[in-house]
C-alpha cells in the first residue's frame, strides 16, 4: 500500500502549517456542542482526496469532512485527516492522520501518521512503525496480558461515556485495571499495537475513527470488536485488547452489570 | 543558565535508552499504590547530579529520586528526571525532564526538556522554546482569555482530585470551561505558556513537579499559585492560568462552594 504512504507524505505538511498556530476554531455541531474543525482538517482531506482521484480514480472514498464518493473498484479509502482535533487545538501531539482501506467493505490496510513527531504506524502483512523522524521500520507486537488486574487501560475522555450502562462499564473496568490514562485518540490504539497499552475502551466512534486502526491492531496480535463482540468496522462502542484472553474477560465484565 | 541546557543534553540520551523498551516497573510506594519508577528516572537523575557536582559544586540539589544535597551558594537545583512517569511507561511522549533553579529559595530559572520529540521549553529573561528537533528558539507567550466560558482546561487525571472540596472544585470549573483535556503532566504547563491551554488545575504536587515550571509560566505572561493564592514553589494544590483575569475568576470559583 505504497499509495497510503504517499498520501500521508502529502497530508503531513498541509496539517503542520496549521499546528500550534493561532487558527479560528469553527463550531461544526449545531446547538452549541464543541466540535472544532480546523483549516488543517479540511485542507488535508482535500489534498488527500485530490491525490487519490489522480492515483486511484476507480476507488471509493469515505472522508470525515467531505463525505462519500462512490467507486467502481472493490476498494474504499476511509480518511480522517486529524483524529484527535481536541488534542490538536491544545497543541498536544496526541493526534494522527488515519488512512484506511476497505476491500469489499472489509478492513484491508491501515496507516496512522503523526507528522509533528514524525512517527508512522501501518499494517502490511504484519504491522510496523517508524519512530521520530523516520528510520528503519520496526515490528509492532502487542504484549501478553491475560488479566485485567495487570492491564493498562487508555481512553480518550471519561465524559464520552454516557448513560448508566457505559459509565458503569468504564467504572468497573477502571476499578480493576492496574492503571488508567485519559487522552490519546488514535495514538492509544497504536501504543496498544506497540505493546505499551493493554486495553482501549471507547464509545460512539465513527467508521473513519477506527477502520484504519483495525488492521494495525489485528496484525500486531491484538483483538478489536464492538462492546457486544461484533464487527468494529462500522464504529460504535469499541474495545481493543493486546491479548485475546483480556478481550474475553473485559467483554464479560462490561456486559454483566 | 547554560548549565541547565547542558544537563538536559546529558539526561535526554540516558532516558531515551529506556523509553518504549520493555523495562521492569518497580513499585516505589508501600501498600500497593501504583508509583512506577523506571531505570530511566534513576539513571537520568544520577547523571544530572554527577554533572552538577562537577559543574556547580557549591550549589544545592533537590531531586525526586535521591533526595537533598545541601550547598553553600544561594542556588539550589530542583530536578525531576521524568515528570509524567505514567505517560512514560505507556509510551506516550507527554512527559518531560524538569530542571529548576532556586535562588535564595525563590524560583529563578526553569527548563522542561522532551528528548523524544526534541522539544525544549525554558525561562530566561523571557520564556522560550524550540520545537521538534531544535531550530531557532521562539518566544513563549500566553494568550488572553478573561472568561472561564472561553477557557481550555487541562489536568493530568481526574482521580488525582480527592475529597468533596477538590472534586467539587474540579467539577465546577469543568462545567463552565469550554473544553477539558486530561493527561499531560508538565507538558500542559508548557502548552499554557505557549498560548494553547488557558488553565491547568492540579492537586498535591511536590516541589520538583512545579518549581522548574514557575518561571516559564510567569515569564510567558501567566500566573501560577496554590489554590489559596499562595506561593506555588512548595507544591501542593496548584492553579496556573495564561491570563491573570482568568486566574482571579477561577480562584473565586474554587474557593466558594
Amino acid at each position: 500500500m505504497r499509495v497510503a504512504h504517499e498520501l500521508a507524505d502529502i497530508s503531513g505538511p498541509v496539517i503542520l502549517k496549521h499546528f500550534r498556530k493561532v487558527v479560528p476554531v469553527e463550531n461544526k455541531a449545531a446547538g452549541g456542542a464543541f466540535d472544532p474543525v480546523t483549516k488543517a482538517d479540511r485542507g488535508a482531506e482535500k489534498a488527500i482526496v485530490q491525490a487519490l482521484a489522480a492515483k486511484m480514480p476507480n476507488d471509493g472514498v469515505i472522508g470525515e469532512e467531505f463525505g462519500t464518493k462512490a467507486g467502481t473498484s472493490p476498494y474504499q479509502w476511509v480518511i480522517d485527516p486529524i483524529d484527535g482535533t481536541r488534542s490538536f487545538i491544545i497543541g498536544s501531539p496526541l493526534w494522527g492522520t488515519l488512512i484506511g482501506v476497505l476491500r469489499d467493505a472489509k478492513p484491508f490496510f491501515g496507516l496512522m501518521d503523526q507528522p509533528f513527531t514524525g512517527e508512522r504506524f501501518w499494517s502490511g502483512d504484519r504491522a510496523s512503525y517508524h519512530s521520530v523522524g523516520g528510520g528503519r521500520p520496526q515490528r509492532l507486537k502487542t504484549r501478553p496480558c491475560a488479566n485485567l488486574e495487570d492491564a493498562v487501560l487508555a481512553s480518550t475522555h471519561p465524559d464520552l461515556f454516557e448513560g448508566d450502562m457505559q459509565i458503569g462499564a468504564l467504572n468497573r473496568v477502571k476499578a480493576t485495571a492496574r492503571l488508567t490514562r485519559y487522552g490519546g485518540d488514535c495514538y492509544n490504539y497504536c501504543l496498544l499495537a506497540a505493546g505499551f497499552i493493554d486495553l482501549v475502551l471507547e464509545t460512539n466512534l465513527k467508521p473513519y475513527d477506527i477502520v484504519a486502526l483495525i488492521p494495525i491492531i489485528e496484525r500486531a496480535g491484538g483483538r478489536v470488536t464492538t462492546w457486544s463482540g461484533g464487527d468494529p468496522a462500522s464504529g460504535g462502542d469499541i474495545i481493543a485488547c493486546g491479548d485475546a484472553r483480556l478481550h474475553e474477560a473485559v467483554l464479560t465484565l462490561i456486559n454483566n452489570a
